[in-house]
This record gives structure tokens, sequence and C-alpha cells, in this order.
């Protein structure tokens, strides 16, 4: 049984998935605690008490099965199942959005595109039609959506999310540089791109 | 004097940059740990606790002052110095990276875009015109680049990450899926947008 999965360890989850698919690909069946650790620059003891806190999945001895462990972890992460996405904002980020493989490729697919600037409602980007924001709460009546990505400006974020809430999404993968707040039955992710640049600048400096 | 900045407050650099940022927008100049915690989703102690150790800064019953404090962090994390980036690789995660406005705005600007691809090789992207990615040493011989974003495919980008490292990059942004290396003179911060939606999905399990 899982017990407490703490912040810090979630967001480790993804870096385990990546590892053990790769570990699968590389038609590696079995690994040590210690052998992942190598892998993933933890500790053996790190990655033990890791594992041990989402279910206590090693025997002694044996190490961890990876595709048992990596669909355990999928199952915790609910990638096992598919995600509908929108995207709201057709610019730079969310076309980049609408255009990636990957994303599809892990069950997170794009169902439609809203922006509210009349040069881009009708425009395509890839395989799909730019739709008129002022269309998106019946496009949300009629269809299930899970995520809505946000690839707006800061300033109109917040009041976009919160409609797309009254409307009944869930999921909010917000890449506007804001920190949106969304009620407690809703799950949001900031991305903040910026930021990572700004600890690389951090790390930069460190080097020198 | 800064003491031992820890990786986790170094994470919370740009968060706290970002806010004291909006502060100063506001016409705020002097804030609380107490205000300055509820804005940001913090404990007062918790904001004292990490200003406190990267210099602390504020006055008992003064608070911090927030264009000093800003300029403070900004220096530590070095965004207050111009960055010159190339971008290797010019599909979706690329061309959006050129064409966003944000990273300018903060001191990181793109001088050069390069691929591969004969179709891409030539066109222009923005203000840009994408250069074939065999002229890379040349262009590091003849131009100072402190930061490389990777926005390849994961199979290249190690190879191409090593290149630029013996080209005398020594910073680099990683969009491709995978966690890359590079030695201890160089600095590195992966991306790895799929995780991001992996975490969302995992809370979004959570909060039904």
């Amino acid at each position: 049984m899982a017990g407490y999965v703490s912040e810090a360890v979630i967001k480790r989850l993804p870096a385990y998935y990546r590892h053990l698919k790769e570990l699968e690909q590389e038609g590696i069946m079995q690994i040590s605690s210690q052998g992942l650790g190598e892998r993933m620059g933890f500790t053996a003891s790190q990655i033990r008490q890791d594992i041990n806190s989402f279910g206590g999945f090693g025997r002694q001895g044996y190490g961890y099965h990876v595709t048992d462990l990596r669909m355990h972890i999928g199952h915790i992460m609910g990638v096992d199942q598919k995600h509908r996405m929108i995207i709201v904002g057709s610019g730079n980020i969310g076309t980049a959005v609408a255009l990636a493989d990957s994303f599809p490729r892990n069950g997170f697919e794009t169902v439609a595109l809203f922006d509210n600037s009349e040069r881009k409602i009708g425009s395509r980007i890839g395989e799909l039609i730019v739709q008129d924001a002022a269309g998106l709460k019946r496009y949300l009546d009629e269809n299930t959506v899970d995520i809505a990505v946000l690839a707006l400006p800061a300033n109109c974020a917040q009041e976009v999310a919160n409609q797309l809430y009254a409307y009944g999404v869930r999921g909010f993968w917000n890449f506007a540089p804001v920190d949106l707040k969304v009620p407690a039955d809703a799950a949001l992710v900031n991305v903040h791109l910026d930021e990572g640049l700004q600890v690389l600048s951090y790390r930069m400096q460190q080097t020198r």
C-alpha cells in the first residue's frame, strides 16, 4: 500500500518513469537500487526510500522488475489513461504544444485549439483549425476535456482559467508567466520557462 | 554575506524575483515577510529563512525594500547581465524560444539559430535565418555565446552538447527528453516539458 507520497517524490516520479522506459528499450528487465541510482544520479538508499514511499516494490537481492515498476509508477501518475487537452492561445507556445508529437505519444491528445484573434481564427496548425475562443463554453458543453493548456499573456490567464473552471475543466497546464490559482478540486501545473533560464544563469555564475 | 544557498532556495529565487517585480509594478516599495509570504504561498518564517540564507536583508519592523531585494536576487542569479544564446534545432520548440519576447526582455538574447535539415537551413524565423549546423564550430570561434538552447531529438542531444562544450559553450538549456550530462565547469538545466504534464496528471488523480 502506498503511504504518504511527498511533493519531492512526486516531482521525481516522471524521471523514474522515463529512466525505466529507457531501460525497457535497452532490454533490461531487472535492476538493483544501486544500478538505478547510478543511472539517475541518486544514492541507492534514496532510490529505495522513494520507491518504498509509493508501494515497497523491490525484493532483497532481486532489485526491481523494470516493467512492473514502470507500469506501477505510470498508474500512480495516471499516465496509463488518455487525457484530452485543449489549448487556449495559438501563439508560439500554443503552436509548439499543438505540434509536438511527444504529448499524444504519452496519451495527452490535443483535441481543439482556441484563440481570440481574428487573424488566427480559422488558420490551420497541424491537424487542427484554430477556433474562436468565444465558442469555448459551447465546445466544453459538448465535449469532454481533461486539461486546458493556457498559452496566453499573463494579464488574462487567471480570468480565462476561472472561466474554464466554471465550464468544468479541472486540469490546467499554465505557460503564462504568472502563478495561477485554482479551486481545490482542480489541479494546476505552472511551467515558467523563464525561471529555468534564470536558474541556468545562477548555475553559470557558480561554475565560473 | 550570503551563506550556503540550498538547491531548494535556488529554485525559488526566480519566483521571488517575479513577485518582487510585480510588487514594483504595483508601486509597492516595502513589504513584510508576512505580506510576501501570503503573496507567494509561503509562511513568513520560510520567507525570512530563505532570504537570510542569501544575505540577511530585512530589518525588524521594516520588512524588505522591494527594489533592493529584487536587484539583489537578480544579481545573485546573474540576470542583471546580458546572455547571448544560440538555438540548435529549429523545430516547434526551437521556433517558440526564438520568437518568444520574454527571453530578450530578461536579457537572454538569441543571436543565431542552427539546424541540420536542408529543408530548414536558410528559412527565416523572426529576425533570424536558420544556419547550417555544420557551421557551428566556425560560428563559435568567431562569436561569444553564453548559452546553447538544445531543441533537438533525444538521440542526438548529448552528442551535440559534447561538441558545443568542446567549442567553448558553458551553459546548456536542454529541451530534449533526456537528462544530459555536462562537465563540472558547465551549467545545465533540463526542461522536460512532458514531466510537467505527468505531474499534472498525478495531481488530477488526487483531486478526483
